[in-house]
C-alpha cells in the first residue's frame, strides 16, 4: 500500500539494483571505443563530437515527456543552481540536430525529453547511456520527471514509485529480442528514493502537497491500457473499469503513467541510480478527463521539478540530500 | 515474399478490413456528442473549439513520425495540391497549445506528427479519430509515412505495407485492457497499397528508387528489439542477430520500424481504409547504423511523401487514382 513517511530501513535484498562504481561501462561488449558510433536520434555521435570534452561532468541525467517542460526545467536549473551563463549566452538545444528529443545541459545536469512511451524512452535511454560512456562520465544518477493519473490520491500530489509494473501488475518489462520474450526487472534504488522522500517533507520549496511512495503502474497505451472511457474504442462497461482500477489500486499501486517501467529496468541493467517523480494530473477512481485549467496543470508540472533540483542543489554543495 | 508488381486481385477474404461508410462512427457508445470530450494531447474539444467547422471537410490524415517532416509535408502538399493561402497567410500548427504533436490542415489533408513508436502513436490517433467523428467527416483515408530498416533491399527504397507484424512476427497486437492481453487483428487495405504500388511504378514523381509490397515488422524497441549489436546492452552475439534478421526476412518482410501494428489495428477498428508507406535508411543485413548524409536521407524520406501527395492529388482531381 501507498506510504507517506515510510523511513529508510538499509535492507538490501535480492531485488535491489547493483550500482556500478566508477566510469559508466556498458553492458555490451559490441560497442568498441575506436569505432564510430552514431547516437543517431540526437544528432551526436563519438566520431563527430568530442563527447568526453562536452559531456564528462554530467552527474544526473532528469528526463520527462515534454521537450517544453524540459526546456523549462533547464532554466529552472540556471537559477535553483546559480549556473553562471556569460552575458551574451544562453541555453541551447545540443540535440537540435533532430526533431526527436531535446538536450539541454546545465552544469553536470541534462535535462532531456523522451516523448511519450516506453518504445520512445528506450531509443533515448539507450543513446545517452552510450553518449555517458563515450564521455567518460561516472557515478551518473537518473530521474525522470513525469505527469500521471493517480488512484484515490488528491490531483496535484507527488508519487515517487517504489516498484513499476507493467499494465497485467508484472514487476518487468518484456523485450521481444530475437524472436524470444525476454523479461527484464523493474528495480529502483530504494535509498534514492527514500532520500527523495523525506527530502519532499522537509524542503521548503516542496511543501504544500502531499508526497507518496508508492507502486506506479506503466501501460503501452493511455485509453484502454488505463482503462479510460473516452477513447476512440471502448468494448468494456464503466463498472468494469471502476472493478480494475479499484484492484489495480487495492495492489498498492498510486499512480499511472507510460515509462516508469522502462526507465526502471533500463536504469538496473545500466547499473545506475534512478528514481521516477511524477505528479499526478488527475483522480483516476473519479473520472478519465483531464480538465483542470492549463496555468494549474503548469505549476503542478512544476512540483517534481522542485523536489529533483533540490536534491540535485543539496548533493553539489557536498551537504548529506536530506 | 516481397513482391515488386503483384497485381490487384479484388479477392475478399476474412482478413480484409470493413470499411465504414458515411459518417465516421465511435466504436465506443460512452463519447456522447452533447458532452464535453478534451483531446488533451493535441490541445482540442469538441466545447473549446468549433471542430465541424474546423475540420469537417477532412479526407486524408498523414501522419509521421517527425514534426519537422509533417511540417514539410504540409507545406509540400500546398504546392502539390495548389491550395490557395492568401497574402499574409502561411500554415500555423494548430496542435501549438501542446507540444507532443504537431498537426497541420491543408484543404482536405491533415498532416500529423506521432512521435516515435506504437504509445505514442495510440494516443494520437485515437484523438484523430475522436477529432474526425465529432467533425462530422465521412471516408477518410490514413496513410502512415515513415522511416524503416530494410531487410535484402537497397537502401532509398520504399515499402508498402501487406501486413504489419509484431517483433515474434505475429499479424496483431496485444493491447493489456482491464488486466487481461487482448489481441487487435492487423489488417490494412489491399486495394488501397495495390493503387499505391500501380502508381509508384507508374507517375513520374515516383521513379528512380523501387517500390515493393511486402510484410513490415513493428518492434517496440530500436536497438535489441530489431536485433541491433550497437545499443546500450546487449546479450547475444553477430550471428545469432543475422540468423534472426534472416529468419524474419525469409518470412516475408522488407522492412521493420516501430508504429505500423498498432497503426494497421485501428484502421481496421476505426473501419477506415489504411496504408504504410515507409522508405528504408539502410540495409539491416549489411549493418546497424544509420551512417548515410543527412542531405541524402532528407531526399530519400521525402519519397514516401511524393507518392502519397500524388495518390491525393489524382483522387481530388476525380481520376481513377491509379
Amino acid at each position: 500500500m501507498k506510504r507517506k513517511a515510510t523511513q529508510r530501513t538499509g535492507k538490501k535484498d535480492a531485488d535491489h539494483p547493483v550500482i556500478q562504481k566508477g566510469k559508466l561501462q556498458l553492458n555490451n561488449p559490441h560497442i568498441q571505443s575506436g569505432e564510430e558510433d552514431v547516437l543517431y536520434h540526437i544528432a551526436l555521435g563519438n566520431k563527430s563530437h568530442d563527447l568526453p570534452s562536452l559531456f564528462h561532468d554530467v552527474k544526473f541525467v532528469c528526463m520527462g515527456g515534454s521537450p517544453n517542460r524540459m526546456k523549462q526545467f533547464a532554466e529552472y536549473l540556471v537559477s535553483a543552481l546559480q549556473v553562471n551563463v556569460p552575458s551574451g549566452m544562453g541555453l541551447t538545444n545540443i540535440a537540435c540536430g533532430s526533431d526527436r528529443y531535446v538536450l539541454y545541459k546545465v552544469g553536470p545536469v541534462l535535462s532531456v525529453s523522451h516523448g511519450m512511451g516506453v518504445p520512445s524512452l528506450s531509443i533515448l535511454f539507450h543513446e545517452i547511456v552510450k553518449l555517458l560512456h563515450h564521455a567518460g562520465c561516472s557515478d551518473v544518477t537518473f530521474f525522470r520527471l513525469g505527469t500521471s493519473g493517480g488512484l484515490g490520491i488528491e490531483p496535484g500530489s507527488l508519487v515517487i514509485t517504489e516498484q513499476a509494473l507493467d499494465g497485467l501488475l508484472r514487476p518487468y518489462i518484456e523485450v521481444a529480442t530475437l524472436g524470444k520474450t525476454v523479461q527484464h526487472p523493474s528495480r529502483l534504488d530504494p535509498d534514492l528514493a527514500q532520500d527523495l522522500l523525506k527530502l519532499a517533507q522537509t524542503d521548503p520549496e516542496c511543501q504544500g502537497h502531499s508526497t507518496y511512495f508508492s507502486k506506479t503502474m506503466c501501460t503501452l497505451d493511455f485509453y484502454e491500457g488505463q482503462a479510460r472511457l473516452d477513447g476512440a474504442f471502448c468494448d468494456y462497461q464503466a463498472e468494469d473499469k471502476m472493478a480494475f482500477l479499484r484492484k489495480v489500486h487495492s495492489s498498492g499501486v498510486a499512480n499511472i503513467e507510460m515509462e516508469s517501467l522502462c526507465f526502471a529496468s533500463y536504469c538496473h541493467r545500466a547499473g545506475v541510480r534512478g528514481a521516477v517523480v511524477c505528479v499526478t494530473l488527475l483522480d483516476r477512481l473519479k473520472g478519465d478527463q483531464i480538465t483542470t485549467p492549463h496555468e494549474v496543470l503548469e505549476e503542478w508540472q512544476r512540483r517534481p521539478q522542485k523536489l529533483v533540483a533540490s536534491y540535485i542543489k543539496r548533493y553539489l554543495s557536498g551537504k548529506n540530500a536530506t
